[in-house]
């Protein structure tokens, strides 16, 4: 996502939030998701940590353990800002889609980012012991506990997002791209509302999603463990079979170049090339690439991938 | 209120908090009377801004400024924790009350602060130009617009604190103390609120306010400025006056000895002593010499006070 950003025209970039992590803390609306996505391409992010912003303290946090309330969730006192603004707009009525544009704006964040919804759609981990909501199970309980299934609360009633709609049918669109992410936490929850994995199949413009597992294990985060906990094969094959009804590509890493034939047999096209982000650099040849096997992809003819 | 606690058994103190201050600011719940008491009393008060706590940073308030919210009253970082847990509190349906004590209990607040209400009172200034909110008139636009009237919005339909209801009518009651406060924005709120007035006047303990005017001028705040703007005659008399009803004796400055008999000439009992607190020893001292002043006022036979 920072990789197409300096890759392609930032005003051409819509990028989908994942609202699922959204969740009331000290009475508060955070968006992790959204959150991540406005510090990284505001530049405000805290590369050390992969959340947060930079140079953050936590004066706020330190006092208010001792009102008894939560802490186990760390709110930095700038990061606050947007917990209260955002917080305080909700309450006003303004949707969640235009509060985020109009931080973007108001960052100087040129792409377009969102959310999946207006609506709340809370991913629940069910896990042997209890149901979770996301950010207990992920924070608060370090991804620790056994995982059996995954749901998303309020989903089936979510309305999804206008634009993300009308930016899945626009006339011109190259390309939709599945970054990186947790299938089960990152990607289902946007799947799960209605509208949105039909747009998928019935979009015009390639669909490729990018693996996150390489070599056996995640690239990051928790996919290969819910993946071994779920008794699901942890490989890039089982993420492409997870998305064969509206994928038309999928990319692999060099590492797993024996497993292209497995994806190419569920009829989906495959690029292997290096998927390892760790500089800029690396973020920016990863987009290129991905773009350039995205443009060789032949338009799938109206309704070719809904019918699979 | 800090003299009276150093002085008498902090539990056997109980503070009658001013709620007509309280705002909506950034969504949060800002209550600053209950705030500064609770900061003074806990020794985690700023001395040097009369306001907020020691060793603030201001962070949040920086970073919130980016988002287009209001930043003309100043949250410190540590500070925000006691806006954000009481109004995450009061959402979820607890009493300021309760939030109050429970506050206290944690910070270590031995004396018992009371808001005079647990319903919303919005203290109104009618200034020649505008109707205000108090804070926009006191911090906004720092006192300089010409008052002409003030409103209490909702203090006809709130309900009193049945805690200090019961506390005016407590067996044994030593006295009741009208801090040097100003009486338009800070007494007349309390007194506003339906059946604290009348509470007062029926006492059997003396009641006994404190000048907070001396030698012309307030001791601190615009009272001298809003008594002029009012046309009231600034002096020590005229917040006699202003409490004749229900007060039993009233306690002036050295400088104002002279205006001694006029006091007495309204049928209350008058003491003359020094009213200025610059240091803690002023304090103390000021709260003893008020106590032993009330101490020697007979008691009102029951009644009497509220024939006047």
């Amino acid at each position: 996502m920072l990789g197409l950003s300096h890759f392609v025209n930032s005003e051409a970039l819509t990028i989908v939030a994942n609202t699922g992590d959204d969740f009331d803390y000290l009475g508060l609306r955070v968006c992790p998701d959204i959150d991540t996505l406005v510090y990284t391409l505001s530049g405000l992010d805290n590369p050390d940590t992969g959340w947060g912003r930079a140079g953050e303290s936590g004066s706020f946090m330190e006092a208010i353990e001792a009102f008894g309330e939560d802490t186990w969730f760390f709110l930095g006192d700038k990061d606050l800002a947007m917990h209260v603004a955002r917080t305080r707009r909700l309450a006003a009525g303004e949707r969640l889609s235009s509060i985020t544009r109009d931080v973007c704006r108001r960052l100087g964040v040129a792409a377009r980012i969102l959310p999946m919804s207006d609506d709340p759609v809370s991913t629940v981990v069910e896990t042997i012991e209890s149901r979770l909501p996301f950010q207990h199970y992920f924070v608060r309980d370090r991804c620790q506990p056994v995982v059996r299934r995954f749901e998303y609360d309020g989903a089936e009633t979510a309305a999804a997002s206008a634009e993300l709609l009308d930016a899945l049918a626009v006339e011109g669109l190259r390309a939709v791209i599945v970054a990186p992410s947790n299938p089960f936490v990152s990607i289902d929850p946007i799947l799960a509302v209605p509208g949105i994995r039909g747009a998928l199949r019935m979009c015009r413009a390639p669909v490729v999603a990018v693996t996150p597992i390489v070599g056996g294990d995640s690239i990051k985060g928790p996919t290969a463990k819910m993946m071994r906990e779920l008794d699901v094969e942890v490989s890039p094959v089982a993420i492409a079979l997870h998305y064969e009804d509206f994928v038309d590509g999928f990319v692999l890493d060099t590492a797993d170049a024996e497993l292209t034939s497995r994806v190419k047999a569920l009829g989906i096209d495959a690029l292997t090339t290096n998927t390892m982000m760790d500089s800029l650099d690396d973020r920016v040849m990863l987009a290129r690439d991905v773009l350039e096997f995205c443009d060789q992809i032949p338009r799938p003819s109206g309704g070719g991938r809904a019918s699979r």
